[in-house]
């Protein structure tokens, strides 16, 4: 079981169009710094699963047959955006799975085109691809939003974006079922004021520390918090890692591993 | 007064994903015959305004400052997806004209960020930016559409996407007001079943023989019409020409020219 981040940021995205902060200045002038919109590709024995679709540039990343199933996190346009050019396609028709919200986004669930909108997902009940078991765990959003823990045979990656905290029932069951590999959302500076639907580093670690994963990739980073890294004002604690596009991880049998980067060459 | 046609492909563009007719895999292997989304820049004395904010690489192609204004045909996605990206940006806000359309495009109207969206346009009622005079023409669309007449001096353009057929008083308007250039939906090939929300090939050139423009551009162009033109099965009347994205045409005292085309280097 492998998954790769394909997009590390918010919904600003780094580089903020017009912002000349060290991080966007930084991503400006090496695209290896660039954070797209917050997605992952999962690839296992079960298949290839893409975690949201809100990279524009989806047509000419995968091809036809590339993809067994889109997981939507939540119907926000930056987690869904790639889909209105890649629904118009031909070729076999991609399944979408995600949590109840019959707003959808624009008229994505009017037109599908070639995606396979599939009946909303149900908290706890757990579907399969192959030996892939894909978990739905409520999260706490200004939209119907769910986290999917991954897992095939001993190994598991909790996906949580996005969200603000985590609700009681979904930090229980993922501290029964502790993750190998936690990537969680990560969006704010640490803050006095409660942030809202998305975490802070304070709360991002909250939950590190409270579930205890094998390891934690931070994500859909903000500019702001992405420029304190930039210049150094964060240390983070052992075990746990900042999100980089591109950034793969690897489960098997000999653990789990970062990959060697592939590099930001996409997009 | 000068426009550049930026996208000239139907909601589904050129390549469409998946497709190998003749268009699409033309488009696929050199980059000069993909189509995007269907926009414009207009530059004129009085500013420069894009027409329709479709192409994803908005925050690439512009500078902050660059635009002074974005018109908007209507709220389809392939019209406005640009901007769920360009409005979260920093510098000066840019206003944004349209037609009434309370439901906008996903949450585009309820979080605007820097697009300034302005009181909807009314059909026929002129505003200006310096001596370039825009007025709104209703169009026939599934949604709320409008077509523009850009006046400046003597000179006219009429954008006229997406739309099938003319309204009579859009007809009757444009022919008191003969554009010097017409540019024109034309998505679909001559049928004979009468089409739905855009122009087929019959329907565009019974416009410009109505109208009886300087010139016509048929733009907003599918890959089932493309690929007949790929193959040399349709001759267009004199005056009549197939946009290509990054197509150019100046009016000045010279009169209507086509510019040397730049190339479709960016996208």
């Amino acid at each position: 079981m492998k998954i790769t981040l394909l997009g590390t940021g918010d919904v600003r995205q780094v580089p903020v169009y017009g912002c000349d902060c060290e991080a966007c200045y930084r991503a400006r002038i090496d695209v290896s710094y660039v954070r797209r919109p917050c997605s992952a590709l999962l690839e296992s024995a079960g298949g290839r699963l893409l975690l949201d679709g809100g990279l524009s540039d989806l047509c000419q990343r995968f091809k036809p047959g590339d993809l067994d199933a889109i997981l939507l996190t939540h119907y926000h346009v930056d987690h869904v955006q790639g889909l209105f050019h890649l629904r118009w396609g031909l070729g076999p028709t991609i399944p979408v799975f995600g949590p109840e919200d019959q707003n959808g986004c624009a008229d994505l669930l009017k037109h599908p085109g070639m995606l396979a909108f599939q009946p909303p997902l149900n908290a706890f009940e757990s579907i399969y691809f192959g030996d892939l078991q894909l978990t739905p765990l409520p999260l706490q959003h200004s939209k119907p939003t769910f986290g999917y823990l991954l897992r095939e045979g001993d190994h598991s990656i909790a996906y949580l974006t996005d969200t603000v905290g985590l609700p009681p029932e979904t930090e229980a069951y993922l501290k029964q079922h502790t993750p190998d590999l936690l990537v969680v959302d990560c969006s704010h500076p640490p803050t006095e004021i409660p942030p809202r639907n998305h975490n802070d580093l304070n709360m991002a670690l909250a939950i590190h520390h409270s579930l205890q994963p094998g390891k934690t990739v931070l994500t859909h980073i903000s500019h702001e918090l992405d420029a304190m890294f930039a210049q150094k004002l964060i240390e983070l604690p052992a075990g746990v890692y900042l999100a980089e596009d591109q950034m793969g991880w690897s489960l098997d049998c000999g653990g789990l591993r970062r990959d060697w980067r592939m590099g930001a060459l996409i997009g």
